[in-house]
C-alpha cells in the first residue's frame, strides 16, 4: 500500500466534501430544529468520536481494571474491582457515585487442576485442563477411569449402559460453519452447562467437555454449569481443543485408556458484594434513566478484560466523554457495573428491584457484554414502533462506521429490567475473534484494541445522550 | 455472558428462520431466473462461507508464505514466494499456471542501523530506527549533527536557515480522530515520501521521520521514499513513535542536543523477478477475465503477513474454494500476485501491458491490499451505472456481515488496467488496526486471524464468480 501522492489528493477531497456535509446538515438542523429523523446531533456525535479517538481512555481504565486480575465472583479481587470503578466515577466527578450491596455465591478453583491420559500404549500425556465454575472437587485421590466419547446427549442416551463407571467426554466442537459465533457458542454450550446432569443419569462419574473455542490450542475455557437437585453431583472439567483432539484420536486406538483428573474446587460461604452506580443526573427529567451498563467480575483465567471489563470501562468511558465536553442531558444517563453476572446474575436482579428504583423510570438499557471488538450495531429489544424510531438515528453511527440498528436486545444484565418495560439494547461488536479469549487465561489486556474499544463506548454515549433528550 | 439457555432457543429460531429465508429465495430464484436483482447465487454463496470458515486455508497458505521471512522486492525470499505460489496454485490444480517476468530495482537495508541521541544533559539514548526504502546510506562514520522538529513542509519553509546543516525531523503524527485510518495515514505520509527532498531544499544533512502509526510503542514502520533529481540526496528513517515523542521531549530542554545516525543501505542491480499467474478458465468466455489480486513483494521488516501476503493467499484461497466446490464459471477468473507494489508498482503495469494481454479482455479486478482484516464493504472504480449494478449483489455480502458495495476502487497494482476500461474493485477491510503493523517487524502471522482473513477471500469469490457468471 503506497499509492500516497492519489491519497494525500483524495484525502483532501474527502475533507472537502465531509465539510460541504456538515455545514449542510447543520443548515438543514436549524431550519428544522425538533422534527423527527432529521440529522439532529451530528456535530455532538462528530464531537464525541474524536475526543474519543484522540484519548483512548477506555482503554487507559481497562489496564487499571485488569491490573487488579481475575475478578471472579465474590473474590478480593472483585472487591478491588468495585473499590477501583467507584474510585474512578468519583474522579470523574460523575454524581450519585455509590455502591448497591448484593449477596454472592462464592465459589473457588482451588490448587491447580491436574488431568492426564494413562494408557498402556501411549503411557501419560497431560491435559491442559480447568473445572467448570461451580463444579465440586473430586476425591482428594482424584479419579481414574475409562473414557466415553460423546458429541450429543443423544449419544449418551444411546451408548447409556457403556457411560457407567466412566468419564463422559463431551467433545462436539462449535460448529465454525457459521457467520455468527455468539450462534456457535449457544449450539455447543449446553454441554458444559448441564453436561454433568446428563453424564451423571448416565451413571458417568465425571465429564470432560471439549473448550467452547474455535481455535486449536492448548488453553482450557471454563464457564458456568448447573447441577439438579434430583441428580448426583459429579465433577466437571474443560479441557482444551487441541487436548480434546488427542484425547479422541488416541481412544480410536485405545478403547481401554484411563483418564485421571483431580479437582480441587470449593463452595464457600455465600459474601457481600456490590453493583457500582454513578450518573450524570439528567437536568430536566432527573428520573428519567438510561442505563450503560456491562458486569464486573469475570471468570478466575486470565483477566477478563472482554468479559466484560470491556462493558464496564465502555459504560465509565461514555460518561466521561459526555461529561468533559460539558454535554448536559435532559434525562439522567447512568452507569452501573454489575456484580455476578457470571455466577448467576443476582447483580442486574437486585439492581432491578433495589429500594432506589422506585422513584425512577427507566426508559433504556444500553449493555456491552460481547467484548471489547469493533461495534458493528445495535440490537433492540422492544416494539417494532420502538425499534423503527430508534433507526431514525442510524445516520449518527454512521460516523462510526456502524451501520444498523436491529431487532436483538441486551444480556443477562439488563434482561430483568425488560420485564418492567424498559427497552434493552446490546451492543454488538464483530464476534470472530471472541471466543478465542472467552473465558480462557487469553482474555487480557492485550487481546483488546484500544480504538475498537473506544469505538464502542463512543456509540453508547451518542445513543444513550440521543435518548436523553429525544425519549424513545 | 453466560445466558445460554436463550441463546440455545434463540439459535433454533434463526435457524428455523433461516432455513425459510433461504427456501422463499430459492423458489423465488427459480421462478424469476435471469432477471436482474434477484436473490440468485444465494445458495452458492453460502456454500462458499461455509467451506471457507470451515476450512481455514487462506491462513494455512499464509503461514508456509510468511515462513519464507520478508519478501522485498528483489530479494531470494522475494523469488521464494514466487515458487511457493506457483507451485500452489498447480498443487491445487488451476490453470494456466505461470510466471510473468519483470523487471526490478534492488535495494537492501544492509547492516543494522543506528540512530541515537547524543546531549551533554541527557548522555546517549539510543532510538529506535530504520531506513527509508530506497534512501542513501550516510558515510561509512555516520552523521552527526543538531536536530530541527517541524510538524510540516510549511513549518520548515518557516525556520529555513536554521535548517541549515541540521537533521530534519519531521514528527506529524497520524490523526487518531480520523474513523479511516487510511484517510489518517494519507495524510501524514508526505513527510516520509517527499520528506528527504523538502529537508534537502532546506539545507537539512538528513532525516528523522516518526513512524506513520496510531500506536505508541517501538517499533520503527518503514516505507517507500523519492528524491527528486535536481535536489541532493540525503540520508533518510524512521524512528519509532516513542523515540520521536522522547526526542520532541529532549529538544525542548536541550536545544543543542545531537542526533547520530547511521545508515547501511545499497542500491544494487536491477533483478528480473516476476508476477505469479493462475486462473480457472470459463467454460463459456475464456478471455472474458475477472482478476483477484494482491502483490506479493513485502517491506523486509515483519514477514509482510498483512502487507500484502493477505491479499495474495485470499487471491488464490478464492480460486480453491471455487475449484474445490466444483463452481465453473462461464468466464475466467484469475489469480495475479503481482511483484514490486511497494517499490514503484512495475508489477502492475507490467501486467497490464505484457503479450498475453492482448487477446484478453478484463471486465474487472478485485484487490486486497489493506490486511486481512474483518471485510466490511468492497469499493467500486466504474461509473454510477456499474456501481449501481454492482450493488444488486450487495444481498449476497450480507451472508458475511458485509453491508456494502460503495463507490472506491482498487489500489496501486490494479490501476493500470483501469486504465483500459477495466472495472477496479477494492476488498475494505476494517480498518482501525492495520496501522499498527504496517511496514513493520510486527507484520507477521500472529497479526492475522484465520476468520477475518478468510472472509475476505470468500468475499472475493463470491464477487467474481457473480461477476464471471453475470457480467458487469
Amino acid at each position: 500500500m503506497s499509492n500516497l501522492r492519489k491519497y494525500i489528493e483524495k484525502s483532501f477531497l474527502s475533507l472537502a466534501i465531509f465539510l460541504v456535509f456538515l455545514f449542510s446538515f447543520s443548515f438543514i438542523s436549524s431550519e428544522a430544529e425538533g422534527q423527527a429523523q432529521k440529522p439532529l446531533y451530528l456535530d455532538i456525535a462528530q464531537k464525541i468520536l474524536e475526543k474519543g479517538l484522540r484519548e483512548e481512555q477506555a482503554f487507559a481504565l481497562l489496564e487499571k481494571l485488569t491490573n487488579i486480575g481475575p475478578r471472579l465472583t465474590g473474590s478480593a479481587q472483585a472487591a478491588a474491582g468495585v473499590e477501583l470503578m467507584q474510585k474512578e466515577m468519583k474522579a470523574l466527578g460523575m454524581d450519585e457515585v455509590h455502591l448497591e450491596p448484593i449477596i454472592v455465591e462464592r465459589w473457588v478453583r482451588g490448587n491447580p487442576e491436574e488431568a492426564k491420559i494413562i494408557s498402556s500404549v501411549f503411557g501419560a500425556v497431560p491435559l491442559a485442563v480447568c473445572a467448570i465454575g461451580g463444579s465440586i472437587a473430586t476425591p482428594e485421590n482424584g479419579i481414574k477411569a475409562q473414557v466415553i466419547e460423546v458429541k450429543s446427549f443423544q449419544d449418551l442416551k444411546k451408548f447409556k449402559d457403556k457411560a457407567k463407571g466412566k468419564i463422559v467426554f463431551f467433545n462436539q466442537p462449535m460448529e465454525r460453519a457459521l457467520i455468527d459465533t455468539l450462534r456457535a457458542y449457544g449450539q455447543a454450550a449446553e454441554q458444559r452447562v448441564i453436561g454433568a446432569v446428563e453424564a451423571a443419569r448416565a451413571g458417568g462419574v465425571a465429564t470432560l467437555v471439549r473448550s467452547l473455542t474455535l481455535r486449536v490450542d492448548d488453553f482450557p475455557h471454563t464457564g458456568l454449569m448447573h447441577y439438579e437437585p434430583d441428580v448426583s453431583r459429579i465433577p466437571a472439567a474443560c479441557i482444551s481443543t487441541k487436548g480434546a483432539n488427542l484425547l479422541s484420536e488416541l481412544l480410536k486406538k485405545d478403547q481401554n485408556l484411563n483418564v485421571f483428573l483431580k479437582l480441587n474446587c470449593q463452595q464457600l460461604t455465600p459474601v457481600t458484594s456490590h453493583n457500582v452506580v454513578g450518573q450524570i443526573t439528567g437536568s430536566e427529567k432527573p428520573d428519567e434513566i438510561i442505563v450503560l451498563g456491562g458486569h464486573l467480575d469475570s471468570w478466575d483465567l486470565g483477566s477478563g478484560a472482554h468479559d466484560d471489563g470491556a462493558g464496564c470501562v465502555q459504560a465509565v468511558e461514555a460518561l466521561r466523554l459526555l461529561k468533559e465536553l460539558r454535554i448536559k442531558p435532559k434525562r439522567t444517563i447512568r452507569a452501573v457495573m454489575f456484580m455476578n453476572e457470571e455466577f448467576g446474575g443476582s447483580g442486574g436482579r437486585d439492581y432491578a428491584i433495589a429500594g432506589g428504583r422506585k422513584k425512577e423510570t427507566h426508559l433504556a438499557a444500553i449493555e456491552s457484554d460481547n467484548g471489547g471488538f469493533l461495534p458493528l450495531r445495535f440490537g433492540v429489544g422492544g416494539s417494532p414502533q420502538t425499534l423503527k424510531r430508534l433507526q431514525g438515528w442510524e445516520y449518527l453511527f454512521k460516523l462510526l462506521g456502524m451501520f444498523w440498528i436491529r431487532e436483538g436486545g441486551g444480556g443477562v444484565d439488563i434482561a430483568p429490567l425488560a420485564k418492567q418495560g424498559t427497552v434493552t439494547i446490546g451492543l454488538v461488536p464483530d464476534s470472530q475473534r471472541y471466543f478465542d479469549f472467552h473465558h480462557s487465561a487469553k482474555d487480557v489486556l492485550a487481546a483488546v484494541h484500544p480504538r475498537e474499544l473506544e469505538l464502542g463506548a463512543i456509540a453508547m454515549a451518542i445513543f444513550a445522550y440521543v435518548i436523553a433528550q429525544e425519549g424513545i
